[in-house]
């Protein structure tokens, strides 16, 4: 009862020192559907769960969870998805100007920080409300090799070798922990990241309409990245064996 | 009780991470005139209730839900009028903006991210309030041929193959997933759309001063958009054998 | 008594998605002295009643109640005074600055469509209150001939063909619902203007000193906006049989 | 008691579309000194009590209550000096700036609408409280004569023939409403503005040093505005039957 | 009670017109080390008690009640002093900026009413309080000659024949009004504010080094100003017959 | 309780003259994983404990608690990690500028006043709330030789022997008290700030996973920064002989 | 309790008149090491008690409480040192400023006006708190030859010739009055600083680890200051009789 006299501005710390109104944004999050991210020998796996699959969207134009920052910088969403869109501008926008300063293209973590950098402000001052939503970001440089990051509406983030973020996270992430090994490639990748959506879903069955994986790995010598069609994401639930028969729309 | 803590200004999340302010400005669309959209294989027909009619308002000089943004983009709109005129008013700039910078149409979605944009400043700046409107955006470019999209007050948006705004949104949700199909010409997506509006209006019978239609289809190669007068209407709403006698107005 | 929790800024929506301080300022207006607009196939009428005559206010000068924004434009108000001089000399601007740029005079819709954008700014911003005033518009413009506009303090507008603002305004508007006919030339309409204002008027009878009259009609190919003198309006009120004994001031 | 929520800031309406801080600005000037002004055939005169008379103020230097603004207006303050000042201040630079630019001096009502927005402003934005004072503006101008216009601090303003304001406004005015006729000369002026103020002052008897008295009027084709001198105002008190015998200062 | 509602804010008028926060920043005054001004034929005179005097201060230094705003003009102070070195600076840079714009001395009154505008816009805006300083100002100029005049927080400002700011100033108010005459010289100015500030302070016995006295007078056609030194301090207190046998410092 | 009054802003002290906004972003940096900062007489250690370890994050891309400003430069951070991020790239720009304007290195208590001023303005204005994070600077500069500061969140900052900052700082700061020595060699400082660590964290042994140590010292005239590998980490670890068996992740 | 109501905010008087954000700023520097000024024949002697005295602080390379602020000036600080190093920054600029543009130091007096009107701005605007500290300025200059000045929170300063900040000031200021003398030399000066000191501290004996004293004096016809050492300071404390044996640090 007390704590919610500091829990109305992102200018106030809680006696405990806490900062309330990030961590009810964090809670947006956590209704928000799944995504997950594994680091693999051969490219990084991101997959998350569309919550608002209906038979009337139209999926063939727009991602709902993926958004391509950079060819090669994949980033997956989860939580308020007009917030996302202003950072994931922000994003692109800073890739391309790096690529245009630089003539090379952005490390990953430094475009991450810029972003967190953007959220942290939106912390600290009055008069806002933090972004309500996290990112994982997965891409390839020449510094560190393939990465994976995990950023929250605090500023904070981290590189992970297998993360999750949105619904369910920690029973994801105990999945991830008794699972994932260092040795995995992109196959046994895409095969944790498909089990652990599996797992964590409200739904009773994974399908492919509710499915969206993008990977980025190499390939001839240059960054690639793919968003598994319907049709790959229908043959890889089939070998994953969690395929269920199509369900009718609720 | 509790909730109403965090519930008057749009910098606060609640504990839940809901932004109540957000919410409050949907309720306002819920208030509405509903405004129906289908997409068909011939184009997107758009479809809108006229909450106001009166015998002595001045038809004959403005549509009172339906906006045209550029030749290929027209607009439904449900909410506060006076917010939606501001928003119609900065896509207008913003599609002239982009012909004479690139010579070519503004692609729809684009258009409707920057929208989206605004929409969103307004939910996390303190001092402001959320758009109280809705928009159904429909129109055509050569990245994705017809499109239909749906926004909200929270800068989130889609895209739809059927979808309503306004009042009785869920019951008009629930014909079109029952009777839309991808294979509908234009013919059908008027019929569907005038079934919804009659299904969900408040008054008994639909008649053609209470109704706008708009179509983005192609012709000659070029894209066309038209608002069905009042002929066409009475002509469409006799054929779907909803048209009821002349009424005396309330 | 829970709504009052809403209804301090215009910035906070209620639960139920209305702005409260929009609704008072609306609330101001319900107190002024009404005014009414015809369209007839002869041109605009607009009459307003002078809530605060007496005998020592120096008339001859200026009108309460009626403003000429420019040679193809009037205007009635109703509502605060000190808040409509603000927006009329906005709208003076605005049209001179249009008949400068183009060489024509400003279409009437997009006139008041400048005010009503800020009308609606000082909807959606904290730290400011709405215009408390709403507007009659009577005009010409060559693209749709004679007009009649009402504008209230959200910035909501809407093309009539007879309407009323400020004290007794629904007992206008049923009396303008039966009355009002398409075929009225401008003599039928000054006789409905007055018979309204007779029956809305807190007064026991209407004389030449509490009203006040405009006109936009053609004469000759141009526009022409003509405010009745005191014998004009004398006669007419002899015509339409209201004319009450001179009266002793209160 | 629940009008209270409201009666704080000037940026909120009341629910019955009132703004109370502009109402409480108006009875800091009930309480102020009188000031009358009356319009007549040969000029206007302007008469106010003084409040603060004392026999150690040094009245040698400064008129109190009345400020020349140009060559051709006079204006009388109730309320708050300091307030008064700074509008006087803006009323006279925007006086000279218009003779400038224009060279021929400011009309009355252009200066006094320029004072009067900027007394609105101050009832519109937050952050701000209204100007506590009201003004007489009597001056002459070419297009109407001579001129008698009444402020207040909501910004509304009108013409009057005869008007008064600060303390007992409605006793006065009804003395104004008995004995003012049109056909009024300038002593008849000066004698109907000593009567009302010794019918409203709150001390029993006039004298001299507790009134100060202008008149704006013509002669030889130029106007010219005179204030009284000690000596006239006691002749002008003979005249009108008021002179108290000296009163030891209290 | 009632009225702490509106006593918080300069912004926020009280339901009687009143501005709580400026009465309040007089208040402050009135606690402060009282100072009086005479005006004689031969020149003005400012007196003042020092409240703070102990053996330990370092008085050779700087006066604490007396500032030189420019040759022709000082000024006494009563309130908080960090207040007024803010408002003396600006005087002073005013003065200066007068003489080297148009090469003659700031007329008083011209100077006081810049401070005094400054005053009032400090009661009128939000995020502010009011100085809380009052002034007396002692000149000479060639339009008025000798003058003294008293400002206080609101920012209204009068001019005096003599008069006094700070602790007891009705006490003094009601000696000057009856030992004041017209016909005083310096001299008898001098004893007149001593005889003041005998009476109103609150220690038993006044010395010379609980007290300043500054005086603007002519002298060969020059304007000089001359703040008495201890010396001349002890001689005036002991023709005044006022000198106490030297006290030990409490 | 009525301490409670004063706590939710940076702009308020309390009745006894505190700033609890401050002492609660202090309280944030009390439950953050320890660090600690010795100086010995061959250089600085700083050695950290990291909280979030976790066998899932990829700690080979990037440190958690240790951060190189310069090339002489050394920090380690407490609290908030996305407010650290701020400060970081402030500080590092900092010391770039200096290099390049002056050609030599910043001196680190410069750099650290810089730092520690930012931190104070957030403690100072309204609308912000102080950055929840301590830091220790080690380095060394030409002026002072090897140095070592801990700034807290309220901008203070002295310079230490030994100190430490985050969780059970009271305990560490007896142990350091009692063991520390000015005569200590890096070594002597490794094995201290080791000991410190153990004493103080949570866990019960310490693993090379959950610490960062970096040392500033000298080599070939050079200052060299280093921060210790896993392996330098474990055989450290030996040496002092609390080097825990692999323990398996929680 | 009443009081409360206008204690937090700067920009709020009390119905007293009272700033008490201004006395609680004060509150914290009575919380804090005193600090002592003595004027003597030869110089003047600043003296202060370091509160947080501890083993493990690395008290060679900067000085707690004492500043040179130019050559001929120095200061003690007494309060929070993070606001101090913000107005001692400014102080050196505005020395370092002076000099370059006049080539000779800045008077005393001028430098502390500008501290002091800083800090005053801190107490009339909206959004920030006072600075939560006090100054002593020792200085020389050529128009008044060695000064001592004091600062408060609230921007008043005065000239002392002995006076002290911080805790127990009244003690202080009791010894102080009863032993200073205006013939003292620079070594009595010590000597009463550390007499006050001795008996005002905290802790039972001074030890020179506790103590920081600084003199601004005349050598050879320069200005020069001097911090005394820690063996300068034992042999003062032996010699005024007050040096305790080694204490074990608590």
């Amino acid at each position: 009862m007390a704590g919610r006299r500091y829990d109305a501005r992102t200018t106030t710390f809680s006696p405990e020192g806490r900062l309330f109104q990030v961590e009810y944004a964090m809670e947006a999050i956590g209704n928000a559907g799944a995504a997950v991210g594994v680091l693999s020998t051969e490219g990084v796996v991101l997959a998350a769960e569309k919550k608002t699959a209906s038979k009337l969207l139209d999926t063939g134009k727009r991602s709902e969870k993926m958004y391509k920052i950079d060819s090669h910088i994949m980033c997956a969403v989860a939580g308020i998805t007009a917030d996302a869109n202003i950072l994931i501008n922000q994003a692109r926008l800073a890739a391309q100007r790096y690529s245009f300063a630089y003539q090379e293209p952005i490390p990953v973590e430094h475009l991450l920080q810029l972003i967190c950098d953007t959220k942290q402000t939106y912390t600290q001052f009055g008069g806002l409300r933090p972004f309500g939503v996290s990112f994982l970001f997965a891409g390839w440089d020449c510094h560190y090799g393939f990465q994976l990051y995990q950023s929250d509406p605090s500023g904070n983030y981290g590189g992970w070798k297998a993360t999750s973020i949105g619904a369910n996270a920690s029973a994801a992430s105990s999945i991830l922990k008794s699972d994932y090994t260092e040795k995995m490639n992109l196959n046994d990748a895409l095969s944790l990241a498909i089990k652990v959506l599996t797992k964590t879903m409200d739904s009773a069955t994974l399908s492919a309409d509710k499915l969206e994986i993008s990977t980025v790995c190499q390939k001839d010598g240059r960054v690639i990245h793919h968003q598994l069609s319907d049709k790959e994401l229908e043959a890889l639930l089939k070998t994953a064996g969690v395929l269920a028969p199509p369900k009718p729309e609720a």
